[in-house]
């Protein structure tokens, strides 16, 4: 493990719980592996939660230790950038039912001494988020200074300043939703069946045989993906454009760079991402509905709230449209909680909020400084 | 076989050919299932095409065999209906590549006496054409009063227009567009992997196991189903509303009732549809570029026409969204060709033009009414 700032701190922690889910299960031990970034000040008044989306993780800002790509957020985090790790201290944690060293269906059941399986609970996105208090506890962090995330990483900030009014200085949610629609869990669903339709996914119990339903994994992330670029985007990028010919092959290869795109991006999921894993967290983005936490009435969620709130969409984002953020910007108001929202415009569609975008950077920036203003 | 005319004329016939396919190869013998409601009259004059979509068929005012359901579009076409059988007398062809009847890979390879599987060439929408023009000339008929389609059906009756200028005095192309996008592509490559994934498509040669890959075919439909729908379509039919019962399972039933939807969307499917057809049929729409087809300029391919053009599009289609409707209507206008294009406002998104809808009743009865004005 290196103590080089650049490369954050690659750290686990087995918290004895019980974490008392959703679902009415109480479950222990909690396995959580986090990355931190900055330094944290002797008051803990200092720290900023990144909440990372369906398929990311702790590696915030630093080399994914699989894939050895920079982290996923290296642009945004990082000594003078808009969350500033000369300033704030930065933790990321995987979370609870993911396959990155936090518990899930991937790890040891302790009571059978086998992967959890399909035996793994169904969790939900406040469960996460219990989880995350949980490492939050084992810290010293009584407050965060501010819990920031985009796509399901925003749910997490919504339900963290829900669930925990006193505990969230400021929230940023981007490209998110307050819950999941109708398209939303279909897209799901649709990833759901192609990975239980795959004869290797064996009811969940394929760890043993070290042969993993990739076929149905990576045709759920094929679909998947398809909703998280934009129309214009596509188009942009591939129209109809040839894989490396001249003409078309009448034949069932890639012929088109999209098609050969798509194939590349399921492929290269299936070695960084465990299918039981993708079951249990699309499972908990489809039962997230804040709305139905709190009486069925979302403004109800942010009336115990002490946050101040930034709300950021993309104009092009056609998985949570801008007009899912409008809504939690109208709960906002309604709750009497100070809220900013702004649309930003970019061709990426969702994906938008981890490529490169000055105005997000300072929409970020500029929300956070302010809240170190006395 | 019936001739009671409420249940059309089930029929089908082989051509000699050969029919020379866009992919080179000389095809023959060509079987065409098809079925005509109304008479053609003396002079062969009064014949409209109906062209179906993706997983249509020719059983477009008639009970279905199969299923038990009534014609696709009993609604659309029959007596006093819009499209009159009263007047005018109506053909629907199976498309080549398809499943019901015409020539395709579950059907005979002669040579080889077994199924052609993936040994069937790959077609393209122009070949599916040439394959109709081949049963008109079997009719008699050398010219169409009108060729109307929606969706791949819009398609060919754009292409009909296109390939044979002098063969169509009208052409009706609703919810469809000149060329696949980015997108369409995409989605389409899911649903073909997520056969190909299946053990049981077993190269396409599953035939004879009578065994075929339903899990895979079914997880196809279920992709291809959600572009049918609008966003607001599944909100206002689905919601978040549970199925059949009061709470969450917290475990990875159907729940929801768009799961539940999806899920019997893509098991009715695998009843009546072939997988290696829908992998076929998928390829052709892709490869669908008719400005490609003509040096680049879509307006290029209806100089030579001599047809009106009605285009209609609904504003909650993505699948193939207004924009497409309007290239298609500027290029007309760009060459010259008489025609009209109308936005139709719809819930229903891409499947509205399969649904009650009365303007678009009103906008296809009126044009073709129009055409037997001298």
């Amino acid at each position: 493990m290196s103590d080089d700032p650049r490369f954050g701190l690659r750290r686990s922690v087995t918290l004895p719980g019980p974490l008392r889910l959703d679902g009415g299960v109480l479950f222990s031990p909690v396995d959580i592996a986090y990355e931190t970034y900055g330094t944290l000040n002797a008051d803990a008044s200092n720290a900023i939660l990144v909440c990372h989306a369906l398929t990311g993780d702790q590696h915030l800002a630093s080399e994914h230790p699989v894939t050895g790509k920079p982290g996923w957020w290296a642009r945004m985090v990082g000594p003078g950038k808009p969350i500033d790790t000369n300033r704030w201290f930065v933790i990321c944690s995987n979370v609870l039912g993911s396959c990155l060293g936090s518990s899930g269906p991937a790890t040891i059941n302790p009571v059978t001494g086998q992967p959890w399986g399909m035996q793994f609970p169904v969790i939900t996105i406040r469960d996460m988020v219990r989880a995350q208090a949980m490492l939050l506890d084992h810290f010293g962090i009584d407050r965060l200074f501010a819990v920031v995330g985009g796509s399901m990483g925003g749910m997490q900030a919504l339900s963290w300043a829900a669930t925990f009014p006193e505990r969230v200085r400021a929230a940023v949610v981007i490209a998110s939703a307050a819950r999941h629609s109708a398209q939303n869990i279909a897209f799901h669903e649709v990833g759901r069946q192609a990975i239980m339709a795959d004869p290797k996914w064996r009811g969940g119990a394929y760890y043993a045989a070290q042969d993993p339903p990739a076929a149905g994994l990576a045709v759920a992330r094929m679909a998947a993906h398809i909703t998280y670029l934009s129309e214009a985007g596509l188009t942009a990028k591939f129209g109809r454009k040839l894989q490396g010919r001249e003409a078309k092959t009448f034949g069932f290869d890639a012929d088109f760079q999209v098609e050969s795109y798509l194939r590349h991006q399921g492929l290269a999921f299936v070695d960084r991402f465990d299918a039981n894993s993708y079951l249990y967290i699309t499972r908990a983005l489809d039962y997230f509905d804040l709305a139905e936490e709190h009486g069925g009435l979302l403004a109800n969620a942010f009336r115990a709230s002490k946050a101040r709130f930034c709300v950021v969409s993309f104009d092009t984002d056609w998985l949570y449209p801008t007009a899912e953020s409008r809504t939690i910007a109208h709960a906002l108001n309604a709750a009497g909680a100070p809220a900013s929202f702004v649309e930003l415009s970019s061709p990426f569609g969702h994906d938008a909020f981890l490529l490169e975008s000055p105005e997000l950077d300072r929409v970020i920036g500029g929300f956070l400084a302010a809240g170190e203003r006395p």
